[in-house]
């Protein structure tokens, strides 16, 4: 840097589509620093070297950097000083700031033009990381959507006329994905290409990284794509095609288009929000049916796993959070169209699960006994839905807190699941429904208590959430959110309770029109736990009504000792 | 207009402070168009008025507008488009719009002057209007507030120093009386002066209209604002002052100061948010006990005004709405330190009641009979608070759906005023928790849960608010507001139940600090309406909790046949 007269360099944790999970190459911040938590980025000048992260990595990036020399700077915390503002406080106007702008999103490089000489080094960190992963290639398939792409292309194609534009880039993986009907492999847990789409008036043309001889699977993808007009380029061409100039104004997502992108455009362009992302969060009816099949399939492999855990602990086998993880994951993949898992599973005991993004260790997993709480959060990838659970379940005697706060989140989960609510209405009115219970004895939870969730795509999808955050995103008919508030002891346990909901038309009156959520996640809530005077009566007929539902959709499926065993756990409180 | 090559007029029905509530000499639009609503903006072309006002205003717009050529255009609904878009949408780039900038904000001018020719015309109708009313002159008086004006000029000259700025001129009547501590009745119902604070670093003036021989109040007032170094100079001054020019930066305060005044600014100006209006919200210790004290008094006269209605509508009297609202001000004058209303009393039966601003007509208001529901929503300007309360009644026999509302909206009233939350809450937050119990059974409400009371100045005050549009001022402790959930059927009746609420702190423990609501009012409600299903049991706690202590606070000032009803009236249910 001193050689090159570089006064800082800021790399971000993502990748050129500024993804929340990237692919093994671009975890260029887990390769400098040493820390694994999925965001996070880091500034380095002549005398400093500082990792921001949020406060879901606290007690993570406290341990693995620790001798590194890197400083955490946390976010999300009232008096966080984000990394614009560090910088101003810390240089001086017109020093040199490096970026690596592939990775990094158009405003987070252009905030600092005004003030300092910015630089763009793209993939400056290539010369050092000599065993740097390579980009990803992984088969290619195209799915069932309920929506052909060619509705969804001319769907898109109005948009852009609608801008008076010719063309549109489009930079997220989901949307590529969403607007394609193409899944594949190349991040974990994430079933997306790593790709560009650029659709314009009469064609598209899809940027995609194959070697000479692809897999038998991409050919015949590619084949139909190409069958159906659709252009297919090597990856790197997206910056020739921009850089060579485009006919007429170019839309760029504003959310996920990378700097370099950006900067090379020789176009007329327009920054704007990319209108995909509400549409894909609108299921159709295709994706719900598929998304209640992936529910129901996960509820049984659910039940048989919390059957086996109950099992396993009450005959003392010595098991622990790492073999448990284990065992779900195979139940799992036992179910027709698994293909992953949807994220990494969080299979936590007593003090682990007091951090909402435990880490479950395969070497010297805490063993689970026959006391207190056992949190697991777990979700699956099938070809037609993607799901995402969380059970807190009692593994013997709790204690009176233990029980208190299992019963305060599960009223809180209840009561936002059962809301009734305006059309119109945004999720971060509804979230204190859910939080309302906890706050009345002086409880909470530091994250938020709803996310969206992808047809057969990524676990985390916007644009609509239920938390604090002013988000002006209306629940929609179609949507499908997380319900999934919490409570955290350090040392002690923690408890969270997740259900994916289904936002539906709740009819009309003089009032206005009605919306409501039916719960899609099945599987029983365990009512052990419960300290019912805590419980309100419309609350345990929620509850009743719901594990008698589990036991009526799941029984079928399953061997007649877990049967038995489901219909005590579901029997009315 | 076409003599003078005008497109069109815009009128605001605001005056130059940008208040809320004019004054007389500037009900300009109730004037040009007969509608007496209290907000609503006009635009005359050669070929339409409109005039604007939101959905309070809707059916007595239509009513008053008939026949006038104005054409309602509806605001705060889904489809509502505003002033600016219409004027997009039907007048051509470069036509001349002309405004009263006198009476315009500076952001509702200024929007057009890129594309359209604009032009101000500072009270361009006073050459038709000939018995205009001038601007008022009432005696100015000084109150005790719990801080001396030396303080909050010190900590406003803090804030202008923070800004680089040399002074700010204050254009807020309610920050001009709270940071001088006086108050005067300029306004109906508002205690204020009508007036200007010009804040430098060494001194202030205040521009006010008086006459040469002003009144001995004011003489009083004025010698010790002058004892104190503050001039005194007449109202239209201001003008003066600030296009002959202010040395220094001058901060104008971007929400209030008008048009007119930011264009003749010679001086280096900064338009900002003032900082008065937060910290006017939050009450001192002082302003605190004067609110109780308000509370208590304005309590009797309601419990004396409920009882005497009972009585008078039992005993078939054939008093009516008029008369109702006739006697409760005639109790509340009688209370020490009553100096008038804080907003025309709403005293509503049946059908008037389903207007959430109803107004009580003195001609032929409708009769009150044995039968149904009374809303009565009041309050008082005291010289040490400012009261506002709604009570809906049962006169008698009550349809079941008029309890399940009754109920329903006290349900909702009650989770709000129970509300225990985290620091740093916004009411935007909280503001479901009122709405919940009717949005369960798809009722709602199409105004604000609550809005903050001023000490002895407006009855709507800011910068908190207890509503859907979001507003991140947190609540605060030391903010009074209102909790006024209601209901309102078309032809039928409408029920509101309104206290205010004092947020307070709750504490700290592992999860951070806890802020809570105290209730203020005191004013039993009855319970005769009650479906006690529908109340879980802390809300049915909460009831009889409030209900004893109105009885306890309020009894040792009633006499004795007022204080036996009351003790019925506030039995535990």
């Amino acid at each position: 840097m001193r050689a090159r007269g570089w006064d800082a360099l800021v790399l971000s944790g993502s990748d050129p589509h500024c993804s929340e999970y990237p692919a093994a190459r671009w975890k260029q911040i887990e390769w400098i620093t040493g820390f694994t938590g999925e965001a996070a980025d880091i500034v380095i000048t002549q005398d400093h070297a500082g990792l921001w992260t949020d406060s879901r990595y606290f007690i993570q990036a406290g341990i693995q950097l620790d001798g590194t020399g890197f400083t955490l700077h946390k976010t999300r915390v009232p008096e966080q000083v984000l990394i614009p503002e560090w910088i101003r406080q810390n240089l001086e106007a017109d020093s040199v700031l490096v970026f690596d702008g592939s990775c990094q999103c158009v405003d987070a490089v252009t905030e600092f033009t005004d003030e300092y000489s910015v630089a763009n080094v793209p993939n400056l960190i290539d010369v050092l990381w000599k065993d740097r992963p390579a980009i990803p290639q992984t088969p290619v398939f195209a799915i069932e959507a309920g929506e052909t792409r060619a509705s969804k292309l001319a769907w898109l194609r109005e948009f852009i006329a609608g801008k008076d534009a010719s063309g549109m880039l489009i930079s997220a993986l989901d949307e590529v994905a969403w607007l394609l009907n193409i899944r594949a492999s190349d991040i974990e847990y994430n079933p997306m290409a790593i790709a560009y789409l650029l659709v314009t008036g009469k064609d598209a043309s899809l940027f995609i990284l194959k070697d000479d001889d692809p897999d038998p699977d991409s050919c015949a993808t590619f084949d139909i794509l190409r069958s159906q007009g659709i252009h297919i380029l090597p990856y790197s061409d997206v910056e020739l095609v921009l850089s060579e100039g485009f006919e007429g104004k170019l839309l760029l997502d504003s959310d996920t288009v990378n700097y370099n992108l950006w900067s090379m455009c020789s176009a007329d362009v327009e920054l704007c929000g990319s209108p995909v992302q509400l549409r894909k969060a609108v299921k159709n009816d295709y994706e719900i049916q598929g998304m209640r099949k992936a529910q129901l399939l996960d509820g049984i492999a659910m039940e048989n796993f919390l059957y086996w855990l109950e099992k396993s602990v009450q005959s003392q086998q010595g098991i622990t959070e790492w073999d448990a993880a284990v065992k779900l994951g195979k139940l799992r993949a036992e179910n027709e169209g698994y293909t992953g898992d949807s994220f990494e599973t969080i299979s936590a005991y007593g003090p682990g699960a007091a951090l909402p993004h435990y880490i479950t260790p395969e070497e010297n997993a805490p063993m689970l006994f026959e006391r207190g709480l056992y949190l697991c959060d777990s979700g699956a990838q099938y070809g037609f839905g993607t799901t995402d659970i969380t059970r807190t379940v009692p593994l013997g005697e709790c204690t009176s807190l233990e029980k208190e706060d299992y019963t305060l989140v599960l009223k809180g989960h209840i009561d936002l699941a059962m809301a009734v609510f305006p059309e119109g209405t945004a999720g971060c009115h509804l979230d204190v429904l859910a939080r309302n219970p906890l706050w009345s004895s002086k409880r909470n939870f530091g994250h938020g208590t709803g996310h969206g969730v992808g047809f057969f795509l990524g676990v985390h999808e916007g644009p609509q959430g239920i938390r604090q955050n002013f988000n002006s995103t209306p629940m929609k008919a179609g949507m499908i959110t997380s319900d999934e508030p919490g409570i955290y002891r350090e040392g002690k346990h923690g408890v969270r309770h997740e259900n994916l909901i289904l936002c539906k038309e709740a009819g009309t009156n003089s009032f206005g029109k009605w919306m409501e959520f039916e719960t899609l996640t099945l599987c029983h809530f365990d009512t052990s736990a419960i300290v019912r005077e805590l419980l309100g009566k419309a609350e345990t007929e929620w509850l009743n009504r719901y594990n008698r539902r589990v036991y009526e959709s799941l029984s079928p499926y399953l061997s007649s000792e877990v049967r038995d065993w489901l219909r005590d756990k579901t029997a009315a409180i």
